[in-house]
Protein backbone atom coordinates (compact mmCIF):
# COMPACT_ATOMS: atom_id res chain seq x y z
CA UNK A 1 0.00 0.00 0.00
CA UNK A 2 1.29 3.39 -0.71
CA UNK A 3 -0.27 6.98 -0.03
CA UNK A 4 -2.08 9.18 -2.04
CA UNK A 5 1.00 11.46 -2.39
CA UNK A 6 3.14 8.48 -2.15
CA UNK A 7 1.78 7.35 -5.39
CA UNK A 8 1.43 11.04 -6.99
CA UNK A 9 5.50 11.51 -6.58
CA UNK A 10 5.72 8.20 -7.36
CA UNK A 11 3.72 8.69 -11.16
CA UNK A 12 5.85 11.54 -11.71
CA UNK A 13 9.30 9.26 -10.86
CA UNK A 14 8.01 6.65 -13.06
CA UNK A 15 6.82 9.23 -15.76
CA UNK A 16 9.98 10.90 -15.66
CA UNK A 17 12.80 8.15 -15.63
CA UNK A 18 10.52 5.70 -17.98
CA UNK A 19 10.95 8.39 -20.63
CA UNK A 20 14.46 9.52 -20.18
CA UNK A 21 15.67 5.53 -19.52
CA UNK A 22 13.80 4.27 -22.81
CA UNK A 23 15.79 7.93 -24.94
CA UNK A 24 19.23 6.04 -23.79
CA UNK A 25 20.80 9.69 -23.15
CA UNK A 26 22.80 10.52 -19.88
CA UNK A 27 20.63 12.08 -17.68
CA UNK A 28 21.69 11.35 -14.24
CA UNK A 29 20.79 15.25 -13.18
CA UNK A 30 18.10 15.79 -14.02
CA UNK A 31 16.89 11.96 -13.15
CA UNK A 32 18.04 12.64 -9.41
CA UNK A 33 16.34 15.64 -8.92
CA UNK A 34 13.05 14.17 -9.86
CA UNK A 35 13.18 10.70 -8.48
CA UNK A 36 14.14 11.76 -4.89
CA UNK A 37 11.62 14.66 -5.33
CA UNK A 38 8.70 12.24 -3.90
CA UNK A 39 9.88 12.37 -0.01
CA UNK A 40 6.26 13.54 1.05
CA UNK A 41 5.69 16.81 3.27
CA UNK A 42 4.35 16.06 7.21
CA UNK A 43 2.26 15.05 8.38
CA UNK A 44 2.50 11.68 6.61
CA UNK A 45 -0.19 8.62 6.72
CA UNK A 46 -1.37 6.90 10.48
CA UNK A 47 -2.22 3.65 10.61
CA UNK A 48 -3.55 2.14 13.84
CA UNK A 49 -1.20 0.29 15.64
CA UNK A 50 -1.13 -2.39 18.57
CA UNK A 51 0.60 -0.60 20.98
CA UNK A 52 1.82 -3.49 22.86
CA UNK A 53 3.93 -4.49 19.73
CA UNK A 54 5.22 -1.14 19.84
CA UNK A 55 6.32 -1.68 23.21
CA UNK A 56 8.26 -5.20 22.12
CA UNK A 57 10.17 -3.04 19.44
CA UNK A 58 10.98 -0.14 21.63
CA UNK A 59 12.17 -2.69 24.44
CA UNK A 60 14.16 -4.07 21.63
CA UNK A 61 15.52 -1.44 20.17
CA UNK A 62 16.30 0.46 23.73
CA UNK A 63 18.53 -1.99 24.27
CA UNK A 64 20.64 -1.82 20.42
CA UNK A 65 20.60 2.13 20.78
CA UNK A 66 19.29 3.34 23.94
CA UNK A 67 15.86 5.49 24.96
CA UNK A 68 14.89 8.05 22.06
CA UNK A 69 16.47 5.72 19.62
CA UNK A 70 13.74 3.01 21.23
CA UNK A 71 10.57 5.06 20.99
CA UNK A 72 11.06 6.85 17.69
CA UNK A 73 12.75 3.80 15.93
CA UNK A 74 9.57 1.45 17.14
CA UNK A 75 6.26 3.93 16.17
CA UNK A 76 8.40 4.06 12.84
CA UNK A 77 9.27 0.90 12.29
CA UNK A 78 5.38 -0.34 12.58
CA UNK A 79 4.25 2.45 10.97
CA UNK A 80 6.67 0.69 8.11
CA UNK A 81 4.41 -2.43 8.64
CA UNK A 82 1.55 -1.14 8.29
CA UNK A 83 1.91 1.91 5.83
CA UNK A 84 4.77 0.94 4.43
CA UNK A 85 6.95 4.12 2.59
CA UNK A 86 8.20 6.75 3.19
CA UNK A 87 8.26 5.09 6.96
CA UNK A 88 10.26 2.27 5.80
CA UNK A 89 13.07 4.80 4.01
CA UNK A 90 13.17 7.08 7.43
CA UNK A 91 16.67 7.30 8.85
CA UNK A 92 15.68 6.46 12.54
CA UNK A 93 19.44 6.53 13.85
CA UNK A 94 18.90 10.32 13.85
CA UNK A 95 17.09 9.81 17.12
CA UNK A 96 20.33 7.75 19.24
CA UNK A 97 21.80 11.58 20.14
CA UNK A 98 18.48 11.79 22.89
CA UNK A 99 19.83 8.99 24.55
CA UNK A 100 20.85 9.70 28.84
CA UNK A 101 19.09 13.49 28.49
CA UNK A 102 21.02 13.84 25.02
CA UNK A 103 24.72 12.10 25.13
CA UNK A 104 24.33 12.11 28.92
CA UNK A 105 23.78 15.36 29.92
CA UNK A 106 20.36 14.05 31.82
CA UNK A 107 18.47 16.88 30.37
CA UNK A 108 14.81 15.70 28.63
CA UNK A 109 14.10 11.84 28.55
CA UNK A 110 15.00 10.58 25.68
CA UNK A 111 11.82 8.39 25.78
CA UNK A 112 9.42 11.47 25.32
CA UNK A 113 12.15 13.39 23.06
CA UNK A 114 11.58 10.42 20.65
CA UNK A 115 8.25 10.55 21.20
CA UNK A 116 7.49 14.13 20.76
CA UNK A 117 9.49 13.73 17.59
CA UNK A 118 7.60 10.56 15.87
CA UNK A 119 4.01 12.43 16.91
CA UNK A 120 5.63 15.54 14.30
CA UNK A 121 5.92 12.54 12.09
CA UNK A 122 2.21 11.72 12.31
CA UNK A 123 0.10 14.94 12.89
CA UNK A 124 -0.50 18.24 12.33
CA UNK A 125 1.44 20.96 14.76
CA UNK A 126 -1.64 21.32 17.18
CA UNK A 127 -3.05 17.62 17.49
CA UNK A 128 0.49 17.05 18.21
CA UNK A 129 1.00 19.17 20.93
CA UNK A 130 -2.37 17.93 22.61
CA UNK A 131 -0.86 14.25 22.10
CA UNK A 132 2.83 15.52 23.07
CA UNK A 133 1.22 17.54 26.45
CA UNK A 134 -1.10 14.74 27.27
CA UNK A 135 1.96 12.13 26.99
CA UNK A 136 4.30 14.15 29.52
CA UNK A 137 1.84 15.29 32.22
CA UNK A 138 1.28 10.99 32.20
CA UNK A 139 5.13 10.59 32.32
CA UNK A 140 5.51 13.33 35.62
CA UNK A 141 2.70 11.71 37.57
CA UNK A 142 2.48 7.48 36.55
CA UNK A 143 4.19 4.77 39.16
CA UNK A 144 6.46 3.38 36.00
CA UNK A 145 7.97 0.79 34.22
CA UNK A 146 5.22 -1.27 34.07
CA UNK A 147 5.87 -2.78 31.17
CA UNK A 148 7.49 -6.99 31.22
CA UNK A 149 9.43 -8.28 28.43
CA UNK A 150 9.64 -11.70 27.55
CA UNK A 151 13.24 -11.92 28.31
CA UNK A 152 14.47 -9.30 30.49
CA UNK A 153 18.15 -8.11 28.95
CA UNK A 154 19.66 -6.37 31.36
CA UNK A 155 18.24 -7.76 35.00
CA UNK A 156 15.06 -9.71 36.22
CA UNK A 157 13.90 -8.06 38.92
CA UNK A 158 10.22 -9.86 40.15
CA UNK A 159 8.10 -7.40 40.75
CA UNK A 160 10.06 -4.34 39.03
CA UNK A 161 10.20 -1.96 40.74
CA UNK A 162 8.82 1.57 39.52
CA UNK A 163 9.01 5.12 41.16
CA UNK A 164 7.13 8.96 39.98
CA UNK A 165 9.01 10.84 37.86
CA UNK A 166 7.69 14.12 39.09
CA UNK A 167 9.50 15.59 35.87
CA UNK A 168 10.05 15.15 32.21
CA UNK A 169 13.77 15.02 32.96
CA UNK A 170 16.07 12.61 32.58
CA UNK A 171 18.03 13.79 35.69
CA UNK A 172 15.24 13.96 38.21
CA UNK A 173 13.24 11.00 36.47
CA UNK A 174 16.49 8.63 37.04
CA UNK A 175 17.48 9.86 40.65
CA UNK A 176 14.27 9.13 42.06
CA UNK A 177 14.35 5.84 40.54
CA UNK A 178 17.57 5.22 42.08
CA UNK A 179 17.08 6.56 45.66
CA UNK A 180 13.56 4.78 45.90
CA UNK A 181 15.26 1.24 45.07
CA UNK A 182 19.42 1.55 46.06
CA UNK A 183 20.45 1.06 42.67
CA UNK A 184 23.11 2.66 41.29
CA UNK A 185 22.60 5.14 38.39
CA UNK A 186 24.84 3.08 35.99
CA UNK A 187 24.02 -0.25 37.08
CA UNK A 188 22.20 -2.88 35.14
CA UNK A 189 18.83 -2.08 37.11
CA UNK A 190 19.05 0.96 36.03
CA UNK A 191 19.22 0.14 32.66
CA UNK A 192 16.71 -2.00 32.57
CA UNK A 193 14.24 0.52 33.83
CA UNK A 194 14.75 2.79 31.44
CA UNK A 195 14.40 -0.02 28.45
CA UNK A 196 10.86 -0.98 30.25
CA UNK A 197 10.05 2.77 30.89
CA UNK A 198 11.35 3.41 26.78
CA UNK A 199 8.69 0.52 25.72
CA UNK A 200 5.71 2.23 28.10
CA UNK A 201 5.78 5.47 26.57
CA UNK A 202 6.09 3.98 23.16
CA UNK A 203 2.91 2.42 24.41
CA UNK A 204 1.41 5.25 25.62
CA UNK A 205 2.10 7.27 22.82
CA UNK A 206 0.62 4.59 20.29
CA UNK A 207 -2.48 4.46 22.46
CA UNK A 208 -2.85 8.45 22.38
CA UNK A 209 -2.24 8.18 17.90
CA UNK A 210 -4.66 5.35 17.64
CA UNK A 211 -7.21 7.42 19.91
CA UNK A 212 -6.78 10.55 17.51
CA UNK A 213 -6.64 8.51 14.58
CA UNK A 214 -9.90 7.03 15.87
CA UNK A 215 -11.54 10.52 16.54
CA UNK A 216 -11.84 9.24 20.34
CA UNK A 217 -9.09 11.29 22.37
CA UNK A 218 -10.10 13.11 25.23
CA UNK A 219 -6.94 14.77 27.34
CA UNK A 220 -7.07 13.05 31.28
CA UNK A 221 -4.25 14.46 32.38
CA UNK A 222 -4.17 18.02 33.89
CA UNK A 223 -1.38 19.66 35.47
CA UNK A 224 -1.37 18.97 39.32
CA UNK A 225 -3.05 21.83 41.26
CA UNK A 226 0.04 23.42 42.96
CA UNK A 227 1.57 23.92 39.57
CA UNK A 228 -1.53 25.36 39.06
CA UNK A 229 -1.38 27.60 41.92
CA UNK A 230 2.37 28.27 40.87
CA UNK A 231 1.51 29.57 37.11
CA UNK A 232 -0.79 32.02 38.25
CA UNK A 233 1.64 33.95 39.18
CA UNK A 234 5.17 33.41 37.55
CA UNK A 235 3.87 31.98 33.94
CA UNK A 236 1.51 33.18 31.07
CA UNK A 237 -0.13 36.62 31.42
CA UNK A 238 0.83 36.32 35.19
CA UNK A 239 1.97 39.43 37.51
CA UNK A 240 5.02 38.26 37.14
CA UNK A 241 5.18 36.46 33.78
CA UNK A 242 9.34 35.56 34.89
CA UNK A 243 9.19 31.87 33.67
CA UNK A 244 7.81 29.52 31.15
CA UNK A 245 7.25 25.29 31.39
CA UNK A 246 5.14 23.08 32.09
CA UNK A 247 6.96 20.69 34.56
CA UNK A 248 6.02 20.37 38.07
CA UNK A 249 7.06 22.89 40.23
CA UNK A 250 7.13 21.81 43.60
CA UNK A 251 9.60 18.59 42.25
CA UNK A 252 12.75 21.64 42.92
CA UNK A 253 11.24 24.51 44.20
CA UNK A 254 9.83 23.06 47.93
CA UNK A 255 11.09 22.15 51.23
CA UNK A 256 10.17 18.48 50.09
CA UNK A 257 11.24 18.71 47.05
CA UNK A 258 13.74 16.80 45.33
CA UNK A 259 16.42 19.42 46.20
CA UNK A 260 15.61 19.24 50.26
CA UNK A 261 16.44 22.04 51.97
CA UNK A 262 17.80 20.09 54.56
CA UNK A 263 19.68 17.98 52.55
CA UNK A 264 21.68 21.22 51.59
CA UNK A 265 22.06 22.65 54.86
CA UNK A 266 23.46 19.38 56.36
CA UNK A 267 25.64 18.73 52.65
CA UNK A 268 29.65 19.17 53.46
CA UNK A 269 30.09 21.03 50.09
CA UNK A 270 27.24 23.68 49.22
CA UNK B 1 26.14 16.93 -7.03
CA UNK B 2 25.27 13.21 -5.84
CA UNK B 3 27.01 11.23 -3.21
CA UNK B 4 28.65 7.89 -4.20
CA UNK B 5 25.66 6.21 -2.10
CA UNK B 6 23.28 8.47 -3.28
CA UNK B 7 24.73 7.67 -7.23
CA UNK B 8 24.31 3.64 -6.67
CA UNK B 9 20.75 4.27 -5.51
CA UNK B 10 20.43 6.27 -8.54
CA UNK B 11 21.31 3.14 -10.81
CA UNK B 12 19.60 0.95 -9.37
CA UNK B 13 16.62 3.12 -9.38
CA UNK B 14 16.74 3.95 -12.77
CA UNK B 15 17.38 0.93 -14.29
CA UNK B 16 14.14 -0.86 -12.25
CA UNK B 17 11.95 2.21 -13.53
CA UNK B 18 13.17 2.28 -17.25
CA UNK B 19 12.38 -1.32 -17.35
CA UNK B 20 9.25 -1.06 -16.15
CA UNK B 21 8.41 1.83 -17.44
CA UNK B 22 9.35 0.20 -21.27
CA UNK B 23 6.86 -2.88 -20.56
CA UNK B 24 3.93 -0.89 -19.82
CA UNK B 25 2.76 -3.38 -17.25
CA UNK B 26 0.83 -2.16 -13.90
CA UNK B 27 4.03 -1.91 -11.83
CA UNK B 28 3.47 -0.04 -8.72
CA UNK B 29 3.85 -1.93 -5.90
CA UNK B 30 7.59 -3.08 -7.07
CA UNK B 31 8.67 0.14 -8.32
CA UNK B 32 7.82 2.23 -5.07
CA UNK B 33 10.54 -0.08 -3.02
CA UNK B 34 12.84 0.10 -5.50
CA UNK B 35 12.87 4.00 -6.13
CA UNK B 36 12.70 4.97 -2.67
CA UNK B 37 15.33 2.46 -1.21
CA UNK B 38 18.24 5.16 -2.68
CA UNK B 39 17.87 7.65 0.73
CA UNK B 40 21.19 6.91 2.27
CA UNK B 41 22.03 5.74 5.90
CA UNK B 42 23.65 8.07 8.41
CA UNK B 43 25.83 9.76 8.09
CA UNK B 44 25.32 12.01 5.39
CA UNK B 45 28.19 13.73 3.43
CA UNK B 46 29.27 17.22 5.18
CA UNK B 47 30.92 19.96 2.94
CA UNK B 48 32.20 23.15 4.93
CA UNK B 49 29.83 25.66 5.97
CA UNK B 50 29.45 29.71 6.40
CA UNK B 51 28.76 29.82 10.30
CA UNK B 52 27.27 33.70 9.57
CA UNK B 53 25.04 32.37 6.78
CA UNK B 54 23.71 29.45 8.97
CA UNK B 55 23.25 31.66 11.49
CA UNK B 56 21.26 34.06 9.19
CA UNK B 57 18.96 30.99 8.27
CA UNK B 58 18.42 30.19 11.74
CA UNK B 59 17.38 33.47 12.79
CA UNK B 60 14.84 33.62 10.44
CA UNK B 61 13.95 30.19 10.72
CA UNK B 62 13.25 30.73 14.05
CA UNK B 63 10.90 32.97 13.28
CA UNK B 64 9.05 30.60 11.17
CA UNK B 65 8.71 27.87 13.65
CA UNK B 66 10.68 28.57 16.83
CA UNK B 67 13.85 27.40 18.36
CA UNK B 68 14.54 23.59 17.62
CA UNK B 69 13.32 24.22 14.06
CA UNK B 70 15.74 27.26 13.85
CA UNK B 71 18.74 25.32 14.32
CA UNK B 72 18.17 22.23 12.36
CA UNK B 73 16.44 23.36 9.31
CA UNK B 74 19.58 26.28 9.17
CA UNK B 75 22.32 23.55 8.96
CA UNK B 76 19.76 21.29 6.88
CA UNK B 77 19.66 24.22 4.24
CA UNK B 78 23.08 25.34 4.27
CA UNK B 79 23.98 21.44 3.76
CA UNK B 80 21.27 21.34 0.53
CA UNK B 81 22.83 24.17 -0.83
CA UNK B 82 26.30 22.73 -0.67
CA UNK B 83 25.80 19.25 -0.88
CA UNK B 84 22.05 18.46 -2.42
CA UNK B 85 20.51 15.85 -2.30
CA UNK B 86 19.73 13.93 0.29
CA UNK B 87 19.53 17.18 2.42
CA UNK B 88 17.53 18.95 0.32
CA UNK B 89 14.38 15.87 0.39
CA UNK B 90 14.58 15.67 4.26
CA UNK B 91 11.37 17.45 5.77
CA UNK B 92 12.95 19.54 8.57
CA UNK B 93 9.49 20.09 9.98
CA UNK B 94 10.05 17.82 12.09
CA UNK B 95 12.12 19.35 14.52
CA UNK B 96 9.25 21.90 15.14
CA UNK B 97 8.37 20.17 18.56
CA UNK B 98 11.06 21.38 20.30
CA UNK B 99 10.08 24.59 20.31
CA UNK B 100 9.78 26.15 24.14
CA UNK B 101 11.51 22.80 25.40
CA UNK B 102 9.03 21.16 23.76
CA UNK B 103 6.16 22.48 22.99
CA UNK B 104 6.22 24.98 25.41
CA UNK B 105 6.97 21.83 28.78
CA UNK B 106 10.46 24.45 29.06
CA UNK B 107 12.49 21.15 29.41
CA UNK B 108 15.81 20.99 26.88
CA UNK B 109 16.69 24.56 25.45
CA UNK B 110 15.16 23.64 21.39
CA UNK B 111 18.34 25.45 19.71
CA UNK B 112 20.52 22.88 21.56
CA UNK B 113 17.13 19.81 20.91
CA UNK B 114 17.87 20.82 16.62
CA UNK B 115 21.84 21.39 16.92
CA UNK B 116 22.28 17.28 18.72
CA UNK B 117 19.72 16.03 16.18
CA UNK B 118 21.71 17.74 13.18
CA UNK B 119 24.84 16.40 14.77
CA UNK B 120 23.70 13.17 14.09
CA UNK B 121 22.83 13.50 10.50
CA UNK B 122 26.18 14.54 9.58
CA UNK B 123 28.56 12.67 12.12
CA UNK B 124 29.22 9.24 13.40
CA UNK B 125 27.93 8.28 17.12
CA UNK B 126 31.55 9.07 18.69
CA UNK B 127 32.77 12.42 16.96
CA UNK B 128 28.81 13.55 16.88
CA UNK B 129 28.89 13.09 21.02
CA UNK B 130 32.23 14.92 21.41
CA UNK B 131 30.84 17.97 19.61
CA UNK B 132 27.33 17.97 21.49
CA UNK B 133 29.23 17.79 24.47
CA UNK B 134 30.97 21.15 23.63
CA UNK B 135 28.24 22.58 22.39
CA UNK B 136 26.35 22.18 25.27
CA UNK B 137 28.74 23.10 27.82
CA UNK B 138 29.67 26.35 25.67
CA UNK B 139 26.03 27.35 25.99
CA UNK B 140 26.08 26.57 29.76
CA UNK B 141 28.70 29.11 30.28
CA UNK B 142 28.81 31.89 27.27
CA UNK B 143 26.01 35.04 27.86
CA UNK B 144 24.14 34.90 25.20
CA UNK B 145 22.61 36.15 22.97
CA UNK B 146 25.57 37.56 20.58
CA UNK B 147 23.72 37.41 16.63
CA UNK B 148 23.07 40.94 16.19
CA UNK B 149 20.52 40.01 12.99
CA UNK B 150 20.08 42.69 9.62
CA UNK B 151 16.77 43.65 10.57
CA UNK B 152 15.12 42.85 14.01
CA UNK B 153 11.97 40.94 13.77
CA UNK B 154 10.07 41.06 17.25
CA UNK B 155 12.32 43.80 19.34
CA UNK B 156 15.00 46.29 18.58
CA UNK B 157 17.16 46.74 21.57
CA UNK B 158 21.01 48.23 21.39
CA UNK B 159 23.06 47.00 23.15
CA UNK B 160 20.73 43.57 23.38
CA UNK B 161 20.86 42.38 27.22
CA UNK B 162 23.13 39.06 27.54
CA UNK B 163 22.71 35.98 30.32
CA UNK B 164 24.75 33.18 31.24
CA UNK B 165 22.32 30.22 31.05
CA UNK B 166 24.22 28.32 33.25
CA UNK B 167 21.90 25.07 32.35
CA UNK B 168 21.21 23.71 29.04
CA UNK B 169 17.47 23.37 30.07
CA UNK B 170 14.80 26.32 28.30
CA UNK B 171 13.30 26.91 31.46
CA UNK B 172 16.47 27.81 33.75
CA UNK B 173 18.05 29.61 30.74
CA UNK B 174 14.78 31.96 30.01
CA UNK B 175 14.36 32.69 33.55
CA UNK B 176 18.18 33.51 34.02
CA UNK B 177 17.29 35.70 31.25
CA UNK B 178 13.88 37.47 32.24
CA UNK B 179 15.43 37.94 35.72
CA UNK B 180 18.57 40.39 34.79
CA UNK B 181 16.84 41.84 32.28
CA UNK B 182 13.30 42.72 33.77
CA UNK B 183 11.59 41.31 30.56
CA UNK B 184 8.59 38.99 30.88
CA UNK B 185 8.57 35.04 29.61
CA UNK B 186 6.20 35.93 26.72
CA UNK B 187 7.37 39.26 25.43
CA UNK B 188 8.47 40.19 22.58
CA UNK B 189 11.84 41.19 23.68
CA UNK B 190 12.65 37.48 25.27
CA UNK B 191 11.51 36.26 21.77
CA UNK B 192 14.07 38.27 19.94
CA UNK B 193 16.45 36.84 22.70
CA UNK B 194 15.56 33.33 21.71
CA UNK B 195 15.79 33.99 17.75
CA UNK B 196 19.35 35.50 18.08
CA UNK B 197 20.01 32.48 20.59
CA UNK B 198 18.88 30.01 17.93
CA UNK B 199 21.18 32.03 15.34
CA UNK B 200 24.19 31.81 18.13
CA UNK B 201 23.85 28.09 18.89
CA UNK B 202 23.78 27.03 14.94
CA UNK B 203 26.42 29.24 14.06
CA UNK B 204 28.74 27.26 17.35
CA UNK B 205 27.61 24.07 16.07
CA UNK B 206 28.89 25.01 12.35
CA UNK B 207 32.24 26.17 13.61
CA UNK B 208 32.71 22.55 15.56
CA UNK B 209 31.41 20.72 12.73
CA UNK B 210 33.96 22.38 10.31
CA UNK B 211 36.43 21.73 12.71
CA UNK B 212 35.97 17.94 12.39
CA UNK B 213 35.39 17.82 8.88
CA UNK B 214 38.73 19.78 8.77
CA UNK B 215 40.32 17.55 11.34
CA UNK B 216 41.24 20.56 13.73
CA UNK B 217 38.44 19.70 16.16
CA UNK B 218 39.64 20.49 20.01
CA UNK B 219 37.01 20.68 22.99
CA UNK B 220 38.33 23.80 24.92
CA UNK B 221 35.16 23.84 27.59
CA UNK B 222 34.90 21.55 30.19
CA UNK B 223 32.52 21.09 33.18
CA UNK B 224 33.49 23.54 35.75
CA UNK B 225 35.24 22.62 38.98
CA UNK B 226 32.13 22.56 41.25
CA UNK B 227 30.06 20.30 39.13
CA UNK B 228 32.87 17.60 39.06
CA UNK B 229 33.23 18.32 42.21
CA UNK B 230 30.10 17.01 42.82
CA UNK B 231 30.24 14.08 40.14
CA UNK B 232 32.92 13.12 42.04
CA UNK B 233 30.71 11.64 45.04
CA UNK B 234 27.26 11.12 42.88
CA UNK B 235 27.99 10.50 39.51
CA UNK B 236 29.46 7.16 37.30
CA UNK B 237 31.67 4.71 39.61
CA UNK B 238 31.44 6.99 42.50
CA UNK B 239 30.31 5.72 45.99
CA UNK B 240 26.72 7.12 45.91
CA UNK B 241 26.27 7.17 42.08
CA UNK B 242 22.75 8.17 42.62
CA UNK B 243 22.68 10.52 39.55
CA UNK B 244 24.20 10.94 36.02
CA UNK B 245 24.10 13.91 33.13
CA UNK B 246 26.79 16.68 33.05
CA UNK B 247 24.37 20.11 33.82
CA UNK B 248 25.78 22.38 36.07
CA UNK B 249 24.33 20.92 39.63
CA UNK B 250 25.02 24.20 41.63
CA UNK B 251 22.27 25.94 39.30
CA UNK B 252 19.94 24.40 41.50
CA UNK B 253 21.48 22.73 44.00
CA UNK B 254 23.40 25.56 46.26
CA UNK B 255 22.00 28.03 48.62
CA UNK B 256 23.13 31.04 46.11
CA UNK B 257 21.50 28.71 42.77
CA UNK B 258 18.48 29.69 41.02
CA UNK B 259 16.55 28.18 43.79
CA UNK B 260 17.57 29.83 46.16
CA UNK B 261 16.61 28.83 49.73
CA UNK B 262 16.06 31.97 51.57
CA UNK B 263 13.15 32.84 48.32
CA UNK B 264 11.56 29.61 49.23
CA UNK B 265 12.04 30.49 53.12
CA UNK B 266 10.03 33.84 52.35
CA UNK B 267 7.91 32.52 49.52
CA UNK B 268 4.23 32.68 50.54
CA UNK B 269 2.81 29.47 48.99
CA UNK B 270 5.87 26.52 49.51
Amino acid sequence: MISRRGFLGLVGALAATAVLGCSGKTVQQNATVTAHASLPKLPWPYKTLDPDHVADIAYESYMHHHCMYGVFNAVVTALGEEVGYPYTVFPTQIAIYGKGGVVGWATLCGALNGAAMATYLVLPEKQADQVINELYAWYQYEPLPNYVPKKPVKADLNPFPKSVANSPLCHVSVTNWCKKTGYKAFSAERAERCGRLTADVAKKLVELLNAVHEGSFTPKYSLDSRTQSCRGCHCKGSTLEDTRGKMACWTCHTKEGAIRIEDLKNHPKV
